[in-house]
């Protein structure tokens, strides 16, 4: 058990790389020739362009102007300066609802650990217990905490006045907070300009026909059965192949712009290459003709399926993306049953086309059901029994297992400095290669179990993250052994134990969290700011590829937001809060001081360098609001397991109600709030097309639509830019929506838009 | 533990009874004076009047062709004779597809008991273990079960592979029967005849407007957001008060023709009562003027109540009916979300007229909440802790208890005979008045839970009764001890010793089902067909109330199929036949007779007796299959928990993939099947669109659907009779749909309305 002195030394070790990696970031961010690592956001968005000072050459590299160093922490307050409406129109709704969790943390965190300072640290201090213990598994910490109360005693029912308290206090926070970004997202889909997907229907699983091609009977359908609303119509190639191929091609080039920069700078040396796997073996040739015949080849080969695709029937899967004449009718028919079977013509409202994922648009029902009964048991297995595999590696890996299996390496692995690398690096490896593929393997499981956009498959691979991280980090280090000896354990005892068994480590476990905290919340956060990755990667690209203007562009690599794996990490920090406030209220300023600090970097992230690859509208905030829940569950079952080992199982009852009332709540709000998140109303799709029918009334709609969810590799070589990243492109970031408003309504005196919405809605609510 | 002797004694006597009972129906029903009680469904259909014999007075009463007697059993083929088509147009789809629950036990039963005792009893005969024990507990009926296999013994591997084997036939016959009730009562829907609730929406929880009632608020609101749709509207009186005394008249009015016929009958003694309860104290009056005088009163408080009602804004209730101008825009509202608060403007395809629970159409959406809350607490109470209430009256009831409270009885109840009837009869008594209540106090709880309908109260006391049956019956006689005590135990069980537990006592309580079986599901269901309670009733009423042919019809009461006991009942014996057919098979020969026989009695009443208070079109399904395979879920987990007390624990995972599997079943058919029960596809609506407009194009709807949803208590005295049911009784049962339908084709040749569905139908799908 670690003391304080431990802690400190720990706490200052962190600080202090901390503290370093924001001196490198206010020293990096500041020369010029980093400008694209640290702002490309600015870029991206047309605002900001390379540096052309007219100075000497030195300084378009480096920043000789000193005094900008003294204010190296200068971006923190610049980044909170941002107004909230301003960051949802210039990052996006979901980026400024991402850094609101860190808000909501501080917001739930910082009553709770003024509260219990306040209460329950001085019921603890003043428990006793410790003083006449002279074991040395207690620390002066534990002193603080309910460690510290003597068994039975009737203190203990302040620690349950103030579990209800911090219930009470965190439903009200998560209250409010769902509500605030219920219509946050209302407002924003109502502000939003004509977008593709707001009239468009993605249906699946559309029966073959014997008569009638795919094109054909969806059209035949849909005149009969949304007779005045259905406009057009855009069938979905089967373009997995094609995609692939033109990837491929795109690597190539990049290849063959390599060589030719290198060529160029080097004209004397024609650059050579072998043909085997990473260059390192087979038949040596000329990289420039090399890689202009394999370009050739595959432009040929893309060609050929691009024509066949196109051409032939079978290429097309049994869905279709449906556009309607107005929102409403869009609106209608994502929401209702087409036919008697539920399992046909299924209906749901298209994902913006840059959030498509067009592999999973066709997948029949039945097979669809099986995938997800795999995909349960996979999750299930690879959340229990990822230890196993992993084991054997280990075992392979060692001294033996290498004598084993390659003898011949013998000699080698014997001496002494090799032999001290393997035993202390390699066992560890297979488990750190493990946990950084995880993410991938959770999102290729997603994949498989077929969702149609990417805003689905990250949301779906955040909630198997969670459970992994759930069962192997938080309860995997309250009690040792491997998850699926504990499953064992949690098999052969009863209910009433499991709390039990859990809660008791929980008090001891708490210096461990303490420097988890600081480790993993602290360094690691400050680490995200510094982009030590994509800043080499940049620079590497900017020296061998980039050519054009265009290129440097292309060679940013803004990164984005992941909620698949980040947001399940902030979950760990809301349940150890949770868990803690009640048993050591000691751990709660560490995790304040972690959410205080992502909300800085982050909100500095979003605005300066992340650029989402889509849109969904925070729709991932039911997720947020339930895993909150579920630590809040998590937290009041420990504790009341924690209670009844201490003599105290009075509080059993107590406590129950607790979680059942907690229960009850998230099912209300789920009710209150989670359609604003997965339905279009009616009524909000009417108010804009009334609106649109005044203000344009001569709008080509059709037009508009055509082509709007065709598949990406149709659009030539612009694979990664669809239309709507253009659409926004073209707006830039200057004139916002909301400033171009403001301006209309100022200049102009006359009916604008947003005063004929302002009327309607007022008419209608 | 009963010996094969004992339950061939028990067989016989029950056999024995429920001859009885057949035999007395036999002769009862063919007396002409009981004609009313045993065929009132034809009374009803006006198929079938009085006997009106031109022979001697005696014939009217008492049917003297004794050639009519030999063949009493006759009923029965005439039951299983009508066709099912025929007989869902007699009687319903409910009613129909109730009896099909009985035949999908005997598909279920019938292979499974040929396999049980083609396999499984020829291995646990031969498995000798009880051979060698000469204890008492066990009978020759343990000698087919399991019990007799030896612990360890591979024979188990049998046992498993029949488990998968009934395992998977459960599920094909459930996956077939709900296919084909989905589409019967797609086909029931689809040849309905024009009813208000396919072109209205019950919307509940508008919110109030400060400028407007709650009807123009419900006008605009669907003008605005349904604008080329919305018909009309019908706002909800909160008519309760006035419900209660028009019910109160017309007791009082029964009351006054009682002794209206007394006089008349003997006209020299005016009948007199007392003014007090029930007649026993009070005022001595003369009965005819004090009833003529309350009637008075009422009637005018009545009109008073009738005056306020329609006059005072504030006896609207923010909720309305709102009709749409055809099927398809009726399937939109219902379907989709309104507004983008979903506490507001709920909307929810309209029950039928007859179907409303009109008490529950305005409950706040928190209010609803809450008491559903409170409800699922008070479920749980009521199911774990009903003994507690009981085990105290019940300690009153007792000699001991009645002389401590009530010590003045104390000589009388000490006498002999007195004693012994308070021991014998008290302490029962409490709880079989608790269990008649049972099913009254379900319903109570389900109002209060909010349910719009009666059709989804009957569903949800069902699902109540479900799981009180389940653990007080079921569980209740595998481990003895009140229902709470065991709850306590499993709490402080491990998840794995619990099937164990419950596992080990079942192949010893397989004695007491078969007794059970043959009391309540042979003896019980031949006393259901006598009817004994309404054969009473009617002659008590014949003889003091009915004076004209319109008394006597009201006098009928046919009863009805009251899904919400009967159901969860039949599911006792499903659940049974699940888990003792590989532990022992020997019970379901018992289970078979059950289904067989209930099938006909009840194919006879539903034919001849019960008429249903409203058409649900077999809403009720999908609840009879989940619970099918939650016994089958069950059985799995039992026989889990019974392997592995005998050394065979191995076989743990093979039944855990099992359960796995059944429960993916369920979920696969729910998203294949359910929605057919729950929402109205655009498809279908269309198809009947166009149909009414191509045959009907002068329909005025409006007229139609005008007064369709008022409040029964605006329809003046015919309170029990709303619209809905003159309209089907304007067609009478000679010339059902399916008749005429074949008439038409055949006679006319031209288009008929039949022939445009059919080719709009084939088109489309």
């Amino acid at each position: 058990m670690a003391s304080v002195q431990d802690i400190a030394v720990s706490a200052a070790i962190n600080l202090l790389s901390a503290l370093a990696f924001l001196l490198a970031f206010a020293v990096l961010r500041l020369q010029p020739f980093n400008d694209r690592v640290y702002f490309p956001k600015w870029y991206k968005k047309g605002i900001r362009s390379s540096p052309k000072s007219s100075g000497p050459l030195v300084k378009k590299f480096v920043n000789l102007d000193f005094k900008t160093y003294l204010k190296f922490l200068n971006w923190m307050p610049a980044a909170l300066r941002m107004p909230e409406p301003e960051l949802i129109d210039h990052a996006g709704l979901d980026s400024a609802v991402y850094v609101r969790i860190y808000l909501l943390g501080l917001k739930i965190f910082v009553p709770l650990a003024v509260l219990s300072f306040a209460v329950l640290v001085p019921v603890n201090w003043t428990g006793k217990t410790l003083k006449n213990i002279t074991d040395l598994t207690y620390s002066d910490i534990d002193k603080l905490s309910i460690s510290n109360v003597p068994s039975g005693s009737l203190r203990f029912l302040a620690h349950i006045i103030m579990a209800y308290v911090f219930t009470f206090w965190t439903c009200y926070t998560l209250y409010k907070e769902y509500s605030n970004i219920a219509s946050k997202r209302l407002q924003f889909l109502a502000s939003e300009s004509r977008r593709p997907d707001q009239f468009t229907v993605l249906v699946r699983n559309i029966p073959p026909d014997p008569d009638e091609s795919v094109s054909e009977h969806v059209e035949h359908f849909f005149c009969v059965n949304h007779p005045d609303h259905y406009l057009t119509h855009q069938v979905v190639y089967n373009a997995t192949k094609l995609a692939k191929l033109v990837e491929k091609k795109k690597s190539l080039l990049n290849w063959l712009t390599y060589y030719e920069t290198r060529f160029e700078r080097n004209p004397k040396k024609r650059p050579r290459t072998k043909t085997g796997f990473w260059g390192l073996w087979g038949k040596t040739v000329d990289c420039i003709d090399y890689y202009t015949e394999r370009i050739q080849k595959i432009s040929e080969e893309e060609a050929v399926e691009r024509e066949r695709v196109t051409s032939d029937p079978k290429a097309i899967v049994p869905a279709a993306f449906v556009s309607f004449k107005s929102r409403w009718a869009a609106a209608v028919c994502s929401q209702t049953q087409q036919t008697s079977n539920p399992t046909v013509w299924l209906t749901e409202w298209a994902p913006e086309p840059r959030d498509v994922y067009w592999d999973n648009v066709a997948i029949p029902y039945v097979q669809l059901a099986v995938k997800k009964l795999l995909m349960a048991g996979a999750l299930f297995g690879l959340t229990f029994f990822f230890m196993i595999p992993i084991a054997l590696v280990q075992s392979l890996a060692s001294i033996d297992g290498i004598k084993k299996v390659l003898p011949f390496l013998k000699p080698l692995i014997e001496r002494e400095g090799i032999k001290s690398i393997i035993q202390g690096f390699l066992p560890g490896i297979a488990l750190k290669i493990f946990l950084i593929l995880l993410p991938t393997i959770l999102m290729m499981m997603s994949k498989m179990e077929g969702h149609t956009s990417l805003s689905s498959l990250e949301r779906t691979t955040a909630g198997k993250y969670h459970i992994f991280l759930l069962v192997n980090v938080f309860f995997g280090s309250l009690i040792t052994g491997a998850a699926f000896e504990q499953l064992q354990k949690f098999l052969n005892q009863s209910p009433s134990e499991i709390p039990k068994t859990v809660g008791v480590a929980i008090p001891m476990k708490a210096t461990f969290f303490i420097t988890y905290i600081m480790v993993d919340g602290w360094a690691g956060i400050a680490a995200e700011v510094l982009r030590l990755v994509p800043l080499i990667m940049f620079h590497i690209k900017n020296t061998f590829l980039v050519k054009t203007e265009k290129d440097r562009e292309l060679a940013m690599e803004p990164g984005s937001i992941n909620i698949a794996t980040s947001e399940p990490r902030i979950q760990l920090y809301f349940l150890l809060g949770l868990v803690y406030s009640v048993i050591t209220p000691f751990i709660l300023p560490f995790i304040i001081v972690f959410f205080a600090f992502s909300y800085v970097i982050f909100r500095h992230q979003i605005i300066n360098v992340y650029v989402q690859k889509y849109e969904s509208g925070a729709a991932f905030w039911p997720d947020v609001h339930r895993r909150v829940i579920i630590g809040l569950i998590i937290s009041q079952l420990l504790l009341m397991g924690l209670l009844s080992t201490q003599d105290f199982a009075r509080s059993t009852p107590l406590l129950l109600v607790l979680s059942i009332l907690t229960i009850w709540f998230h099912r209300f709000c789920k009710g209150r709030f989670e359609s604003a998140f997965v339905k279009f109303p009616l009524q909000d799709a009417m108010v804009k097309d009334t609106l649109e029918k005044a203000t344009e009334p001569n709008l080509n709609l059709k037009a508009f639509l055509q082509d709007a969810y065709v598949h990406p590799v149709f659009k030539g070589i612009e694979i990664d830019r669809p239309a709507a990243i253009d659409d926004e492109e073209n707006n830039p970031l200057v004139s916002t929506k909301r400033n171009s408003r403001r301006s209309s309504k100022a200049c102009s005196g006359g009916v604008t838009p947003e005063l004929i919405l302002e009327e309607v809605t007022s008419y209608l609510t």
